[in-house]
C-alpha cells in the first residue's frame, strides 16, 4: 500500500471534510466505516456485519474498549413486565414506568421517539447482550451502592426511588452489570462485543487516527481520512461513515467554550484518552449540528459509606439545598448550582464512617455541639443550627417537607459528636464526561440544524448527543444503554441504506 | 428589476448558503450588504459607509430600530476616569475597574480581548454616539431604577454594588440613557443611528427578507439572496456581508433545543418581531460556529418600588438563595435554579408598596407574624421563620453573612403586617433574550469551531455571541453597547477588507 508523498497529515482538520475529488486513491474499501472501537462503535459492527455489510472499524487507540471500557460497565434496562433478572427477584417494572423514568431522565428537551423506542426495546436488548456473550447472573443486591465489583447483576442505579421521579414513576431497579469481580464491568462489556464484532469478519486498524471526512460535492459523506503509522490512507464507505468517537472531554477549548463553569472543579475527567471532540467535530464539518453541548455528566461520590446518605448537604450559607438521596450527579449538579464552592455533608455519630480515599472528602471539622461546628466553620451565625433543628424536627416524624428525601434516608443527626465533611468544588472528586454531542434520528443518522439527514454520515455514543442529555436527569447505566442500543441501529441502518 | 421565475422562494433556507455558480444575476451590487437595522446594523453601515465603502442594507421589517427599539436604551459605558456625565456627576471611573466588571459579567468564558477593546475605547465610543446625533442629557439618577423614562442620563444599570462583584471593582454607575421622556430610549437611539447611516448614503430595502448567503465553492460569502416583495433577488458584496439580523428568542424550536429550561417560564420574549435566529443558522451554513446557545438573559422586574429590594426572596423550602440587590437580571438566573417554580418576596409593612401590573407579582399571603404566612403559604412549618429571623439577626447590624448584601439594601423584616409577594416561574413577567450566537473575533469575522475566519462573513449584535454571553453576570446597557461598539468595528473592517 503506497502512501501519498504531498498528503501531509497536519494539512487535515477534523472540521474541514477532505472533498471527494481531492482523494488520491482509496487504500480502504468497504460499505461500512467505523471511527472508535467502544461500545457504541464494536456494537454498530456487529449490527453491520450481521446485515451483510462489508465493515471496517478505525481506532485510535491500541486496542479496544474506548471510554465503555472505564465505566461500572452497566445498562439501565427495564420494562415489559422486567428483565429476566428483574423477575427473578421479585419486581414487576411496567414498560410506561421505565418510559417515563427514562423520559424525565431526559430533561426538558428528552427525544421521545427514542426513548420510546429504548423503553420497548431493550428487552430484546437484554437478550442480544447475553447472545453476544456478556455474562450477567442473576442476583439483586440491594440498597445505595455504586459499581460493587461483587458479580451481582441488578443494581439501584439511579433516582428512582428520590423526589422528584418517584412521584411519576413507579420505582424499580434497572442498572444490568456483568458478571465479574472487581470493577472491571465496563472492560469486559466492551471486551466482549469487540472480540464478537471481529469474530464475525471485522476489519480492524488499531493506532489509526481519523483526521477528516471525505464528502462529495453534494454533501454526501464517502469516506474518511486516516492516519496510520504516520501515513495518510483513504478509506471508502460505499453507504456510509459511523462515528463513535466519544465525547469532548479532552478538549480544553471546546469545554471552555461550552462548559466553562466546569474551571469551579479538579480536573477529574472521565475518559478512556480519546475523547478530543473529533467525532463531534467531524459530524459538523459537513453541516451536522452539535446539541445540548452545556450539559455534561457530573457526580459527586459523597458515598460509599451509604449511610452518609442520611447526612444533609449545606451549601456555605449553612442551607439544605437538594435531597440527598437522588442519585450523585443529580447531587452534584445542584452543588454546582450553588453561589459559592463550600459544600459540607453533616453526619452524626451514628452514621459516620471515614470516606473512602477516592471521594478526596476531608473532615472539616467536629464538634460536640452544631453550633459549635456552625463556628468552626465560619459559617454565619444561627444558620447550620437552625437548618439542622428543622432538618431534626422533620425527620423524626420521617418527613421532609423541605427537599423530600425519602423516609428510608432520614434520621434526625442528634448523636454527638457531629462531624461536617468537605465536599467543596475544586477538591472533592467530582468526576465528569460530556453529553452533547451530534443531532442524530434514532437511527444514528447526523441531522442539520434544520433536521434535514447528512447522507452518508452516522454517529452513536457520546459522539451523538442521545438517551442522556441532561445531567440532573442522569443514571448510571444509562449512557452504555445508548452506546450500544443505538450503536446497533446505526450499524444496521448503514448497512441496508447504499448511498448509490 | 427582472425576477427570475425559476427561483421560488421556498427553495432558499438561512441553513443552506445559496452556491455562487447557481446566482442567475445580481440585483444588487454594493462593497458591503448589511443584514438588519438594528443598532448593530446601523452602526456598520455608518461606518463602512465612512470608509468608503458602497453599502446596502436590507431589513425585513418595514422600518428601522429591530429589537434595539424595544429597549431602555442605556449604554454601559465608563473607564479612563469617566465619561463627560461621569465626572460632572462627581464619579471617577478607572479603565481597569470597568474591564474588571465587565469581564466578570462576561462569566467564565468571557472574551477578554473583546472586553479590552471595549474597555479602552467606551470614552471615544460615547463622543462618536453624541456626535451621530444621540441626545445626552448631563444628569445622574440615583438609586435602584429601570428605564426609568425621566431624560436623565446616568444611573447604575447593573450588579456594580452588589457581591461579588464589589469585591474585584470599584463600583461606579455606567448605564448612560439618551435624553428623551418615557421609555423611548432605545427607539431614540436607534432611529438616530438609522437616520444618520441613511443620511451618509445607506442604501436601505424594507421588508426585504434575507433568505440565503450567496458562497463560492472556496467558502467565500459573496452576497445574500433576498426576497423582496414576493421575488428572489440577489445582492452581491463585493467584500463581504454584515450580519446583524438579531438572535433566535422567537424561534421555538431553536429555543427548545438550546434553552429547553425556559418552558419554566411564560412566553415573554423580548423580541421587536425578528429574532428568528435565521441570521445565526445562515452563518452556521457556511461553517460559522454558534456558541453559549445555552446563555439567555432573563430578568425579573421585582421593582420598582425600589423598597422592595429590601426584601428578601425565598424558594419553595422557605429558604433564601440569593443578594437581593444585585442586577435582577442574576437574581432571576438564581430563581431558575432552585429545584421548584414558587418563589416569594417577603416584605414587611415599612417597604410594601403594590407592584407594578407589568410585573405580575400578586400578593400571596398576609399576615400579623411570619409564621402565619407561613402556614397560608403552606411552607414546611419553622422555616419561614426561621429564615426571616437570621436575616432580621443580621440585617439590624446591617450585614448579611449569608449572600453579602449590602447595608444599604438591609432591614429587619418586623413591622407587622407581613406579606408574601408571588414571584412564580411561569406567572410572574420574567422576560427574556438570548446572548447565544456567532463566534466572532471583535472585529465580527465570523468563525469556524477551528477559529479559522469564514471569509467574507461578519456579525454583530445577538447574531453573535458578543460582550455579553453569561446571564448571571449581564448588566443592562451591554447589549446595545456590544451591538454599537462592535457593530462599527464590522463595518469598519468589512469596507476595508476587500475579497478579490
Amino acid at each position: 500500500m503506497a502512501s501519498t508523498p504531498a498528503a501531509n497529515s497536519e494539512e487535515f482538520s477534523p472540521s474541514r471534510a477532505c472533498r471527494l475529488r481531492d482523494v488520491p486513491r482509496w487504500d480502504f474499501e468497504s460499505d461500512v466505516v467505523v471511527v472508535g472501537f467502544g461500545t457504541a462503535g464494536a456494537s454498530a459492527a456487529i449490527e453491520a456485519l450481521a446485515a451483510g455489510a462489508r465493515t471496517t472499524l478505525f481506532e485510535a487507540a491500541s486496542g479496544p474498549g474506548g471510554t465503555s471500557a472505564m465505566a461500572g460497565g452497566d445498562i439501565y434496562l427495564g420494562g415489559g413486565g422486567g428483565t429476566p433478572v428483574q423477575r427473578a427477584n421479585g419486581f414487576h417494572d411496567e414498560t410506561e414506568d421505565f418510559f417515563r423514568y427514562m423520559l424525565m431522565a431526559g430533561g426538558p428537551d428528552a427525544d421521545e421517539q427514542r426513548t420510546r423506542l429504548y423503553a420497548d426495546g431493550a428487552l430484546a436488548h437484554f437478550d442480544w447482550l447475553r447472545e453476544q456473550g456478556v455474562p450477567y447472573s442473576d442476583r439483586y443486591l440491594p440498597g445505595k451502592v455504586m459499581a460493587p465489583g461483587t458479580g451481582d447483576c441488578l443494581i439501584w442505579s439511579g433516582s428512582e426511588i428520590a423526589w422528584p421521579y418517584n412521584q411519576k414513576a413507579k420505582p424499580c431497579p434497572r442498572g444490568h452489570l456483568p458478571e465479574v469481580v472487581g470493577e472491571m464491568g465496563g472492560r469486559l462489556l466492551a471486551e466482549t462485543l469487540a472480540r464478537r464484532a471481529e469474530e464475525a469478519g471485522l476489519e480492524t486498524h488499531y493506532d489509526a487516527r481519523a483526521l477528516a471526512l471525505v464528502a462529495g460535492e453534494d454533501g454526501r459523506v464517502g469516506g474518511a481520512v486516516l492516519r496510520i503509522d504516520g501515513q495518510v490512507r483513504y478509506a471508502r464507505a460505499a453507504n456510509g461513515v459511523i462515528l463513535c468517537a466519544g465525547g469532548f472531554v479532552l478538549n480544553r477549548e471546546m469545554l471552555q467554550r461550552h462548559v466553562p463553569q466546569l474551571s469551579r472543579l479538579a480536573p477529574d475527567a472521565l475518559s478512556g484518552g480519546y475523547d478530543d471532540g473529533s467525532g463531534i467535530r467531524m459530524g459538523q464539518s459537513v453541516g451536522g449540528a452539535a446539541i445540548h453541548m452545556d450539559e455534561v455528566f457530573v457526580t459527586l461520590p459523597f458515598y460509599p459509606p451509604a449511610s452518609h446518605v442520611k447526612g444533609i448537604l449545606v451549601n456555605q450559607a449553612g442551607l439544605r439545598f437538594t435531597n440527598e438521596d437522588a442519585y450523585p450527579g443529580r447531587v452534584a449538579v445542584h452543588c454546582l448550582r450553588q453561589a459559592g464552592d463550600r459544600i459540607f455533608l453533616l453526619v452524626d455519630d451514628e452514621i459516620f464512617e471515614p470516606p473512602t480515599e477516592l471521594s478526596r472528602i476531608e473532615i472539616a471539622a467536629v464538634g460536640q455541639t452544631w453550633g459549635e461546628i456552625e463556628g468552626e466553620l465560619g459559617l454565619p451565625p444561627e444558620t447550620l443550627e437552625s437548618t439542622v433543628r428543622i432538618h431534626n424536627r422533620h425527620a423524626s416524624r420521617g418527613e421532609d417537607p423541605l427537599f423530600h428525601k425519602t423516609a428510608e434516608w432520614l434520621k434526625p443527626l442528634d448523636r454527638p459528636p457531629f462531624a461536617a465533611l468537605a465536599c467543596h468544588l475544586g477538591e472533592a472528586f467530582y468526576p465528569y464526561f460530556t453529553l452533547g454531542g451530534l443531532s442524530t434520528l434514532p437511527t444514528g443518522q447526523v441531522l442539520t440544524a434544520d433536521r434535514e439527514t447528512v447522507p452518508g454520515l452516522y454517529a452513536a455514543g457520546r459522539t451523538c448527543c442521545g438517551l442522556p442529555r441532561s445531567a440532573e436527569g442522569y443514571s448510571s447505566g444509562m449512557s452504555l444503554g445508548d452506546c450500544t442500543f443505538f450503536g446497533r441501529l446505526a450499524g444496521r441502518t448503514a448497512a441496508r441504506t447504499p448511498l448509490a
